[in-house]
């Protein structure tokens, strides 16, 4: 199978996301960088190209040309990742999408609700796919525990125990120059949300993920603690699902000693689950009344749902980077399937799923400046 | 110096928190148990005296007939500990102190708050001490944590994440006889809490305990999950702190995996500490940019506060028998020094501890009712 | 039940492990301290029964004086826990033994194996009881995986890998005045092992003791990295069981960052455990082909070995302490039955255990001597 | 910078190690393949180059002819790699060296020591550079160990204690199809070790690598415990070091519970450091009489020597695939450096490493012959 074509917009030298996506892309060999538009600063994204070794011809100052250049191309791109900051997410989605090139976008979805919109919109009208890159669904053990709940391991679900902790906001780091730092307590660009639409966003996209539960309601505390800072970098929220469940979910940028401290735990009738995402490959699994089981990704006790997003045996441990790919690689299968003018029943994040995430987001802020009332999603 | 003389209240056969009490006073050899009224079924209070080797003339049927002849006798106890569920608290300690009797009590303080009032108030009266047995402050590296706030080690502090989940309710236990689940799910012996009273009130102390701050508001969504269940068995509770901290508490009997997972995580403007119950000699302390240090109990890194209560050497592991002890050394100091005729700064959780662990239970289950609301303590 | 009473020979102020001893010795409160020779220093001696609140008249200068007379005594002492510096223990045993004194004597047996003889024949010759405190085998779990070796849940053993890294000795503290440090590195009081008497025989004989199988023969490589030191301080072991099974054992006080790291693994044809001394309330089971499980003490997977050794629900722990109760528990088993004339089946370490660990010791020493030759024991 | 152009000998369908060579070589985007002779069975050969999308040009039946052709082509590859079973790397490796092309190669170096020693001469008289893929040495975290041992930060090096337990062959994987176990146990294609030369070279590589140090002799005792195997599947080995270092070392592959368990330990005069390889992304250091430190890759107190492989920040996994394409890219810092006619201080293991992997086998294999006599080197 001929690798499927892909460009790139935003990941210039430097940013962070943009190698992990051409990594990811790359780890499954199912995809070929071939055009990029790396950079808003026109010289940078010449120069990042050069450094990618792409082809100048294709390297381009900004992505709406890119856009109407490789549509026309015989051997253009067949998809293209945007990994910019938020509020890049919809004009640049909006310019291939009608133009029918696939889109694997970062998330959250984009950086105000009215683009969200106008995002499904675009998706709609489109013949192409719109893969959203919530990475964390990729790794093996949270499939893993999504069939496990889809199976009834656990029973009803009741409870929804949902983090994810950092500390490299401790300080005002967005004051001392860092890249990252600026853009994502910058409203304009990151929207309306600081810690919760950066990782908070990730937190409850992967509670929906493994248990299929339908958030009803929620209330949130939100607060900014580094002097100065426009967006919220701790989040603090509790969780009312359909049919009952309840739970908590917290994240922080400003908590020393978390340096990605995602870590989910579900609790049903007949069984609890939990998973923390600096150690990937285990999943701990209770049935009710016996001892807690240790399941690896590979090993004993790990399903098909784990095992398809697995390349080496358990004890080698797989990390980001790999979990990542495995969201690429559903993306290759549904491309490859839309090739052949197929459907396909690949597993990935999509548009309703970035809508449902910035509802969360706008939830969540809105509930914080009623002084947490519960309010409906 | 004399050992101190220590009757009891509850705790007869095959009570489970009444033979804790009593390895905690024997531990460090400073009490002797000589009197019980260890059961309010007559018949169970004498065989439990007998199996204990008690001096049947110091058997009673009653506390009250208890504290009565002991008052009198020449060398009667001097101090009471009362293990009894939760609405015989208040009765029972009235009694004693009456009687310039010691009282040391298990908590939640009372089933009601006002209970806990008269509580408070006869306290005042009494010339003797009342020490409530939240126990897990009795841990050494709590009372590090509690230390190295002080001390400054982590800043100004802006998080507090602590959570205390069971699982030993999932199903209904208290309809199969397990006794220890029947009591404590009936509001007439444990209080509008169940939960939240039991084990909910263990973490907002020990939270208290270790920042040194007072809880400005609370809302909670307390829940019932299991059919017929009359109190909570889930509490979700968001925290504001005096000075601007902000937290969250969860507890939980109905989280399938956990048995008895009290954790406490708190976060400054320099450093985080994070501290798990069933592990108990450890403390990770991370100074914000630099790596984690895995301070121990009686090891390199330990101070003088954990040091106090602490008996042998590293990776020794000290448990929670340890940790009960530690409250009854420090009760047996404060007594001591009464017996002197002095003051002391002996460390133990006070009535007023209780009462606020009263208000906490209440605000609770008040804000719950009106549906997670910000209520006052 | 009345309480056995008890002497103590050894273990004045500042001792670590007398401390130990009357500690394990009230947990289940079987026990009562009656009497001591605390010191081989008169003053020291009377000083030390003072702070314990010992009747002076039973407060003796030495351990022959209190044999003679608690011998006379109608409330002499029933049992006499012995916690002297290795080479104390034969002489003052057999003063006991003598008189039908039961015994409860610190590892390893002796200093020398002439002594450790000739107390196996003075326990032969003896009514009383003797009792050796390897107390790790009192760990519940370490009953536990005893008894699931015992019923073939691992199936025939194959491998069993020990050990037993401190980290205390890694500079010259015998050099800075550590009285524990001091006579541990001196062969007249410790005997010709180091390293490998005072924890390498724990290692040995928590092997034995869980997987039931006798050591052939041994290859040893002992050596003494601190300038000056006398004795080995770290020790490498290769082992040959009857049956087939190999094995390693390393212990060492020279490696930084262990506390106290005794740890066991043993593996068999149908599955295999692991368990470690600073988290002694878990062990790991895998059955080949499956997912490991967590066994907790008193928890679900746990069996009736380890439940009889357990006092309070799984997820509060227990610690050293109260394994080390757990071996007075068993002798106040064994007692009260030699009381009533009857045998017992309580499980401890016995005089035979001790010669064995006298045989390990000196083969180890012997072999390293040979150039790491096998050697029979 | 061009990628470099690479062929795969061996890595057919359904290879295990070809794959994760491919991939790790892709991760970083430097390398290309673009020819393979990837079966010894014709037919298999060319099904598996179509599957990877090879021309089929390229797609050769057997090494011989690949290496001929390639050396022609006027793009033909610059490097090969070979994946094969252990008997076939010196014939292959000897074709390529011979035409200059550089060769990746697997470990262990080869099946024979006779081989072993022609191939050091063929790279000897080659322009070619080899590498050898002790993909262990290539995590992060063992070259912070590496670089933190060679700055003296732990003083001068005591103790070595390296394992490397796995279960996979605890029955008898070889009878029933499992094709990596057939090869393995089979001494026409392994060589004189089983598990020795199959994990047990990368233990010792690996402490090696970080210590610095050069075995001067070993104790081994070797053993196979499946009946009907003719290889070791347990080795058990005592090592003395240059300078005085003693160690441990024990690599299985029947423990139940052990899926790919390589921890390494060494301890210093001055402090320890340890490490497990199933979370690699975590090296505690313990300088000593301090707390001990979880360095983290990426994290703070991480030096340089581990951020030259880090891709992600710290809390993000890496995994044993970024580790592998860590050697992969040190190979591409070697050929880029060789086709500028420059050489390079890139870090990988060497033929020499892999001579030294030998002797060490062919060390342990004799040993243990001799009833574990300590032979040199």
């Amino acid at each position: 199978m001929a690798r499927i074509r892909l460009g790139m917009v935003g990941g210039g030298n430097d940013a962070f996301i943009g190698a992990v996506h051409r990594i990811a892309s790359r780890i499954d060999d199912r995809f070929e960088l071939v055009a990029g538009a790396l950079s808003s600063t026109p010289e940078k994204a010449i120069a990042s190209g050069q450094a990618l070794g792409l082809d100048p011809d294709r390297t381009y100052a900004n992505f709406t040309d890119m856009a109407k250049r490789e549509a026309r191309l015989k051997n253009g791109i067949e998809a293209v990742a945007i990994v910019t900051p938020n509020h890049v997410h919809y004009p640049a989605s909006r310019e291939f999408l009608k133009r029918n090139i696939h889109v694997i976008c970062d998330k959250p979805l984009t950086s105000t609700m009215a683009d969200a919109k106008k995002l499904v919109a675009a998706v709609e009208k489109s013949d192409a796919l719109f893969v959203l890159t919530h990475n964390y669904t990729g790794y093996p053990m949270m499939r893993q525990a999504r069939q496990m709940v889809a199976d009834g391991d656990l029973g009803k679900i009741r409870l929804v125990q949902v983090e994810y902790p950092q500390d490299w906001l401790t300080e005002a780091a967005e004051d001392d120059g860092v890249k990252q730092a600026e853009w994502r307590t910058d409203p304009a660009r990151s929207g309306a949300g600081g810690c919760v639409g950066d990782i908070g966003t990730h937190a409850y996209n992967l509670a929906g993920f493994v248990t299929g539960l339908r958030l009803e309601e929620l209330a949130a505390d939100l607060h900014s603690f580094v002097p100065g800072r426009l967006l919220d970098d701790n989040v603090n929220v509790m969780l009312r699902y359909e049919g009952g469940a309840r739970g908590m979910l917290w994240s922080s940028q400003v908590a020393p000693g978390n340096e990605n401290g995602l870590k989910l735990r579900v609790y049903g009738e007949k069984g609890g689950i939990e998973w923390t995402q600096a150690d990937p490959n285990y999943l701990w699994f209770t049935p009710f009344g016996e001892p807690k089981r240790l399941i690896t990704r590979g090993g004993a006790g790990s399903n098909a749902a784990s095992q398809k997003g697995t390349r080496i045996p358990p004890g080698h441990p797989e990390g980001y980077l790999e979990g990542f790919a495995n969201i690429y690689s559903e993306a290759a299968d549904a491309i490859e399937a839309a090739r052949a003018g197929k459907s396909s029943d690949a597993l990935y994040p999509t548009v309703e799923d970035g809508l449902d995430g910035m509802k969360f987001i706008q939830a969540c802020v809105a509930s914080s400046k009623r002084n947490s009332a519960w309010l409906k999603l």
